[in-house]
Formats: C-alpha cells, sequence, structure tokens
C-alpha cells in the first residue's frame, strides 16, 4: 500500500560522496516506498558536491530531490566552509585523534531537523543518513548516543507524532562500517562511484590529499576496488 | 568573568513577536554575558515580523544580531509560508483545539538546532526560546517533553560537549505562562511593545482577526494594559 499510494518511502540525506551514495543504494533496495533526497548547500567549499548529488538522485531514480541552500558560514565558521587552512596529508591515526577543523558546528542537528520536517510534510517513513563512526571520525553528531537522542526527539517534535504516535525510523546504515566495508556494500549494490565526489578541496579533480580523499583511496584500496574518479587524476 | 572576555552569555531566539521580545527581556536581566539574537526568516507572510526583530535587537543592544534565511517553503508548506488560508476570527476555545494550518512541520528543531550551531561556535552558555504551552498552543514542539529531549540531543551533538562536557542551558522563560502573564511580565521588564509585530498576515498594520491578534489582544486585555499597537488600528 505505502508504495502505491505515493506515501511512505524514505527521506535520504544526501551530499553526493561516497558514504551517502551507498546510504541512498541501501534505501533504494530496502525502502517500497517512494524515496526523496535532501541535498543541503551551506557554504562548503566542494560545491562539486552538489553536481555528484544531482547526478546521484538520477540515477537511483528518486521520485523528489530537493535542494535547499542553508547559510550555514556566518554562524559557525569551519574549515570546509572556507575558515582555515583544511587538513592535508594526515595519517588514519592522527586524523582518528580529536575533532577535525573540518567539524561544522551542529551540522548534522540541522540537517536531521529538515529532513524530518521534510519526512513530515511528505508522509515518509524513514530517515536514512550516511554517517559513520567507525574508522575515523571524530565528529560528535555520528555517534550511536547522538542518533539514539535525536531519535527520541524526533518522535516528539511532529504534529503526526501528536495524532498518529509516528515516529520516523533513522536509518544509519553505514554506522558501524569501516570504510573498506562501505566500498564493498557499494559495489553489491551498483553505486556509481564515478558520480560521487569526496574532496573537500574544491578544485576540478580530487585534490587526493584532504581528509576525505586519503579515507576515500584507502577505502579502496583494502576493499580491492578501482576507484573510477582516481583513474582521472593520472 | 564571563561577561568581561565576552563569552558566555546567551543566544535568544528572536522572531520580533511579543512572546520572543519578552524573552529577550528576560535574557537581558539574567544573563550577565553578551546575548546574540538569531532571527529566521523562513518565507514567512509576515515579514513585518524581521523588521521589528531588528528594532528590538537595537532596543536591548545585543552584541551581535544574525538574520538568517531558512528557506521552509518547499520543504514544508503552511499557512504561514502562504499556503492554505490563515485561520480568522478564532474563539480561543477553538484554537486549544487540536493543530492549527500554521503549524510548520519541525520548524522549531530547526531553529534550535542553528541555535545551537550559533551557541557553540561562539560559546555561548544558555539558548533562550520564547514558547508557551498553556493559554493556546497545540504545536507539538512547544511541550517540556520535547524541550528537554533537546536538551539531552545538544548535551551529545557538540564538539564543545565531547572535550569540555558542555551543556547549553535551554531556557524557555515562558513556557508556563499565560499571555496575559506574559505581558505582565513584559510590562515589568519594559518590553517596547510597540516594536513587536504579532500579526500573521502581513499587511501594514495588525488584521485583528488572525489566532496570534485574537490571542495577543486578550492577554492585553487580561492584564490591564493598553497595546500600542492596537491603538494604531482605531
Amino acid at each position: 500500500m505505502k508504495a502505491r499510494d505515493g506515501r511512505g518511502g524514505a527521506v535520504v540525506l544526501l551530499s553526493g560522496g561516497m558514504d551517502s551514495a551507498t546510504s541512498l543504494a541501501v534505501a533504494r533496495r530496502d525502502e517500497p516506498g517512494p524515496l526523496r533526497t535532501l541535498t543541503l548547500s551551506y557554504g562548503q567549499r566542494h560545491v562539486r558536491e552538489l553536481r555528484a548529488a544531482r547526478a546521484l538522485a538520477r540515477h537511483f531514480s528518486v521520485s523528489e530531490a530537493l535542494e535547499l541552500m542553508v547559510p550555514f558560514a556566518p554562524l559557525a565558521p569551519s574549515a570546509i566552509t572556507g575558515k582555515g587552512a583544511l587538513p592535508r596529508d594526515r595519517s588514519t591515526r592522527t586524523m582518528g585523534r580529536g575533532i577535525p577543523s573540518t567539524y561544522v558546528p551542529g551540522r548534522n542537528t540541522v540537517f536531521l531537523a529538515l529532513a524530518l520536517s521534510l519526512a513530515e510534510s511528505r508522509r515518509s517513513d524513514a530517515i536514512y543518513l550516511g554517517i559513520n563512526a567507525v574508522d575515523y571520525s571524530g565528529y560528535p553528531d555520528c555517534r550511536p548516543e547522538y542518533l539514539r537522542a535525536f531519535q527520541r526527539l524526533a518522535s516528539l517534535a511532529t504534529a503526526r507524532g501528536v495524532k498518529e504516535h509516528w515516529t520516523p525510523r533513522l536509518v544509519a546504515p553505514l554506522l558501524r562500517l569501516s570504510k573498506e566495508e562501505i566500498v564493498r556494500l557499494g559495489e553489491r549494490l551498483q553505486v556509481p562511484w564515478e558520480k560521487t565526489w569526496s574532496c573537500y578541496a574544491g578544485e576540478a579533480r580530487p585534490c587526493g590529499r584532504c581528509d576525505a580523499c586519503r579515507l576515500r583511496a584507502l577505502g579502496f584500496r583494502k576493499a580491492g576496488v578501482a576507484d573510477p574518479l582516481a583513474r582521472t587524476r593520472s
């Protein structure tokens, strides 16, 4: 019924990176209802990601692909919105220490809140997000206990919750996967890696040196998969 | 110390209405550190509110008055962003029933998330919001249990939380006050009512018929206070 009446289904937070692309592929596999992607533009350096998100939404034939501009930069300076230097050439051991300069205060909370708004108004059942608490993260809003707290909040925040006891399912299919496992999962689900974009630097080609590039390379190498984007650099 | 080094203080969510103006006045009275207001423009009919917010921020000499455009309308249609008719001439008994068409799905969650981002990046200690669960409300995201859930989330969501065990204080000074009590409190704190704006309709003068106008009139009448904005209508 859910698939037929255009209701149900899921909202998928889609940045255009390899993680959110894989999360979208999992939603495509598991959700019978319509998929709606929400891509947030927030003054990040890598607008190239937005183009990737559009290509991925088309590839997975989503019912609605929304893009919203959320002006984060005046709220919360971060290396990802152009304040301060991007970290380069860091080892994964270094990355695993502390909270990186690419952390944007409150970002996932804002993104989840907007996804909740969309899920309530479109009557979606679930919200997918590609966050990951393993390999390297350091982001406080990628932890399982953070997700549980948002799940609790979401059950109280909406009119649908009051009227129908609706609680959206928060689904974070990559939460406990390593980058290597994410690549393997994406391979099985035929994620078009060439359409994704990970690099933080915002240049024409991936820089190969920022944390995102290095983690991506590590994941592909360990999984024994060739990254089509890396090939274009040589 | 907090007042002297420019840290501490509070972020105040300021819409420009009488409730958020009173909440700002309470913050001015109670917080020794700098106040920063955050006003969200989200395609509401009543852009007049934004002008009111600017005037109030000046009046209370805040250290920083931020305005952000958050495009809610494509996410979540609501009577308040121009979809569907505004309710008019409703009795407070009718208003007290159910969830009104001016409800914007997920709005307070998005607003609080943005305030959290600002509070973390500016090292504010508290977040003030003018929500109210008495007289009439019907909004799910104005309930005390909703606030508690956000407080829990906020304690897990930030880098400052991880590094310094920081939890912002969520302060909702009007949560359990009637409209009459809000007017009395605002009078004591010398809120400049003539600078506030409540009407949803977005015309040059308050319409006097929408829920916001009717509740405002009720509050002033019961408190025995003359509303300077109402005088301009006669």
